[in-house]
């Protein structure tokens, strides 16, 4: 077992060059049996085993430095960095991240998890070096899907004029989660598959060789311009258009060749790009049929590749995806947009069905809103399905493009609360603060699958910007009996007692309904109110009930500040009413990743913690009758 | 007069082709009549006179689109469809915006304000008309200084796929508002400039028509592959690897070939992008000499250029300017970024001063925080200067590169709060809000210009995430006795009375005592405490006031929604503090373009309308003796 020689970092460079492809087979063998029992990203990982391999072949950690972007590819760094052991608790609370953290390990550079940021972290470090006279190379590791973000491309357009060494490594896999799409895809595959068009290249050179001498001015203009041609001819003109070496194309899967050219890279003082073509899923027959499936995946069977846990119930997704069809179906005015999700969004469906009314515009969530903006401007129905976390990268064009036109684009927001083993980078725990300041801008989020359905059809008619925000995970199913139509702004009343009364958001209705069972239990009796709506709220339904209750507790799967307590709260206090507003919410923190029962514990939302909150505010433990 | 002729879109087509020049003239003219009457954005509006001319010679508006990228270049387009008298409300509250603004006419496609939006929001107009049915050809013009954006390129790489006409114009004027920047810039340099290049592709087309057919294959192979080599030789290839089919570059201040060029562009049923060379200020020597002076520009002397209003204090700007570069001559760890505003940040003197720890990363908010995050990392202490609005651009970056690795990144937040007449694309009434729900984000507001000072001393020392946000405009010079040492977290206590306590953030802290003047003489005196720290805010100092007061009224620049004001709101909700909260800010809305004291008015945060708003709260119209 050449693995267990590998205790830290550096250690594999003692690895003698013909054990390359045994180590190889030993780290997928390691990763495939890891994963199959604690789920995790196996796909990407299957695919830079090589290629991380050969980066601690050639560079010295942890004095130089990678940046891995989105970082789920990161798995072969940790087992080469002394953290082999660590994968019993991948991605468990209290355990390892399946994402880079400097917390972690000093060979973590920078924490990544969302897309298109390894370029510019990379180049703050080198410039960083540079100011501080620092040794050690910068090597940024980023993804053909990542590349189709802007925020990459802004990066190479500073990078481009540094005079010194930063090596990007373009991993070259034709995907993002899913296929990949747009312009600078179809230019990668020219120079992935094209063959003819290395070989052009010669045959060009060839033939200006011949070319008759006619004319001594010709002669001089085509000698002066040769080396111009070439750098015409060469592929890759995109990325020296703008200032950035480019090597490649290269096998990701030979050891040997990376290293030689990741050591011809180490020599220029510019920044290169080297291009390495790879394969999702390299080494493991379900993965390399199915990356998508791979991508990010549970526990599942090693031999056949079959996923251990069935869903039994559809999650949420499931049920976004079938309302929208069916919406529209009746309404040909609604549009689809999603940015590179089409599967994690559960637009796939919508794209079978209404393909001419689809997009998918890369990882580009920016321009998804402005574009949505633009269809919505000709009078279309534009749905832009993005998780909570990634709209963050559209905050300013929802501001800007969508709301100060009051342009009826709807927002799919899903993963919108806590989303367990991805962690702190992919919580969708802000949207409600982030959405809740922008004006003109509507919120939701239902209590349940019915009312989600109910809601993609209340947005399919709704005239001005709305977002539904809904969680990760199984659908709640429970409540089904309480169908209220949804009027704009109106909550539903749940269970109508005295004295306390619960508002509860979204994913927090199920909550509040634990918290009533254990309430009753000790004999105290409160009602139950979906909000429905988080923006506008239902004001003339809270003054109601401050007639007969004494404390209204707010609940929300979302951070504390900015969030919808603290409306209700503000509005409370404005009006004057004559009823306590206690916030239950998330601690404005970073929370960790884990399983997300656990992540409710920690942040004190889940029924038990939120009882024994009230039980204190309310001072019911003290035996007070505060009714 | 040929202008008088034309009151309303496609008037100009009536203009004979000999007049142009003329128009042309006469247009410049009354732009720079109005301009130093009113004030505006003068030099990238005298860029764009004829090629806005022919855009309407060429084009029919309304049906067809014109999306304005940033949107302060649309004056001769607001002049060309039936605005001409409008001019003379300008900027002003209540009359004619300096943007494109959907609400004016019919012509005005798609409200534009930030950089980079315009392919965006064209490509979704394109895709609205194509599932529509619409007829209607859509044209999106950009700057090469907007083309640094990342958002520009995500569409581009998105409008790669179409199969239909979209033209995108690139007003090529190598500037963004200063000088660009980046390896976009370089490019776009070499097809400008060297002529030799276009030459070249002529010469390389002879050349291969004289090669001697030797060998049949060789002879196939160039036959065939002659075409790709027009493609690799000619200029463009960055825009045609995309797929985006490349026309010019073109003289911008020639109608007729720019009229010939476009009906060229118009008959491709695929994307296409113009490249035309301008020339900012073009016809106006003071604007010609200095188009970053005559950018956006105050009333001037249109025979000298000079401006009218000469700066008599200096702005939080040239305070924030000179109080960096004095840290940062004892602080070598000090670097700076702005994202293509060294000017208009303040950052001009710190690039004099310290050129190798300055950098201008383009228009590219994301990247210029992400890049600020990798050289903190790297020891380095960077103050990434942008303004409020901008930010917004930034705003996932903070969260996710800046913030969850708690790195210290300064942020200089300039511009926030009411900015005047750029409207509701520019005011800065959102920063408080969305960067009070970040985690780990500590955030501050001087009361004047010392504390301003005295706030970039404490960042240069402070080791986590800070912003500093300051307004646009002279600088507060009063209450300069109160020089409270800055203590992390602690505010500052001005007046202390009983009874009645405004709690004021950074710019309110000078309205605070315009309302306590006022109060003070109706016999009511209040105390008054400037914030300072927005996040965290000094808990011990509310708890202490609530000892001896009955009202905190909080006063903030900002929205409502999930600012201070409902931070401090929810803390004494949270620990039931015997004291009334009253929040004051603006409203949840976008406020439009006009004089910042009439806007403040509007918005209901000047100091009569605050005095009236805690008369009626408190009760003191009808006499009660609240204290």
């Amino acid at each position: 077992m050449i693995l267990k020689k590998i205790n830290m970092e550096n250690d594999i460079k003692r690895i003698p060059r013909e054990d390359y492809d045994s180590l190889a087979a030993e780290i997928r063998e390691f990763l495939i049996d890891k994963i199959s029992r604690t789920g995790g990203h196996l796909a990407s990982n299957l695919g830079v085993v090589e290629l991380t391999m050969a980066m601690h072949i050639v560079f010295d950690l942890p004095k130089d430095k990678i940046v891995w972007d989105v970082g789920h590819q990161s798995y072969t760094h940790k087992l080469l960095t002394g953290r082999r052991d660590d994968f019993e608790t991948l991605r468990c609370y209290g355990g390892m991240s399946g994402f880079p953290k400097r917390r972690e390990s000093e060979c973590d550079s920078f924490d990544t998890g969302h897309s298109s940021t390894s370029i510019s972290a990379g180049l703050g470090i080198v410039r960083g070096n540079e100011i501080l006279n620092k040794d050690g190379m910068v090597i940024s590791v980023i993804g053909d899907g990542a590349l189709t973000g802007g925020m990459a491309y802004e990066a190479l357009n500073n990078a481009a004029q540094l005079k010194r060494n930063f090596i990007i490594i373009l991993n070259d896999n034709n995907m993002s989660i899913s296929e990949n799409v747009g312009g600078i895809s179809r230019y990668l595959d020219k120079l992935r598959v094209d063959k003819s068009y290395n070989d052009f290249k010669d045959e060009i050179e060839n033939t200006l060789n011949r070319v008759p001498m006619v004319g001594e001015s010709l002669v001089r203009q085509l000698k002066k311009t040769k080396s111009s041609l070439k750098q015409l001819l060469i592929p890759g003109m995109f990325f020296e258009d703008m200032g950035i070496t480019y090597l490649g194309p290269v096998d990701g899967h030979n050891v040997n060749q990376l290293i030689s050219i990741m050591k011809e890279a180490k020599k220029l003082n510019q920044p290169v790009l080297i291009h390495v073509l790879t394969k999702k899923g390299k080494g493991y027959l379900p993965a390399e049929r199915h990356p998508d499936v791979f991508h990010g995946v549970g526990p599942f069977d090693k031999e056949t590749g079959k996923l251990k846990k069935k869903k039994e119930k559809p999650d949420y997704t499931d049920v976004f995806s079938l309302a929208l069809v069916k919406e529209a179906e009746k309404n040909k005015k609604i549009v689809a947009i999603t940015a590179a999700m089409p599967d994690g969004t559960g637009l796939k469906r919508f794209k079978e069905s209404f393909p001419e009314r689809f997009f998918d515009v890369g990882i580009a969530e920016g321009h998804a809103v402005t574009f949505a903006a633009g269809l919505a401007s000709t009078g279309l129905k534009p749905f832009v399905a993005i998780y909570s976390s990634f709209l963050q990268r559209g905050f300013d064009q929802i501001i800007h493009d969508v709301c100060i036109q009051n342009l009826p684009v709807i927002f799919a927001v899903d993963r919108a609360g806590l989303v367990g083993s991805d962690g702190e980078t992919h919580h969708g725990v802000f949207d409600i603060s982030y959405m809740n300041l922008i004006p003109n801008l509507n919120i939701m989020a239902p209590k349940n699958k019915y009312e989600l359905a109910a809601s993609i059809q209340f947005a399919s008619e709704f005239n001005a910007p709305l977002a539904i925000r809904y969680p990760r995970g199984e659908a709640f199913d429970g409540l089904k009996e309480y169908r209220l139509p949804i009027e704009f702004g109106k909550c539903e009343v749940i269970y109508k007692e005295r004295g306390i009364a619960i508002l509860a958001v979204g994913s927090m209705v199920e909550t509040a309904i634990e918290v009533r069972e254990i309430l009753k239990k000790k004999g105290l009796y409160v009602s139950l109110v979906n909000a429905r709506f988080i923006k506008p709220f239902d004001e003339a339904a809270i003054m109601e009930l401050s007639k007969d209750h004494d404390y209204l507790i707010t609940m929300e799967e979302n951070v504390l500040n900015g969030g919808f307590g603290q409306s209700v709260l503000g509005y409370a206090a404005s009006v004057g009413l004559d009823m306590e507003v206690i916030n239950i919410a998330l601690p404005n923190g970073y929370i960790e990743h884990g399983n997300v029962d656990t992540l409710k514990k920690a942040g004190n939302i889940d029924a038990a913690s939120i009882v024994k909150k009230i039980e204190i505010k309310i001072g019911i433990e003290n035996g007070n009758d505060i009714i």
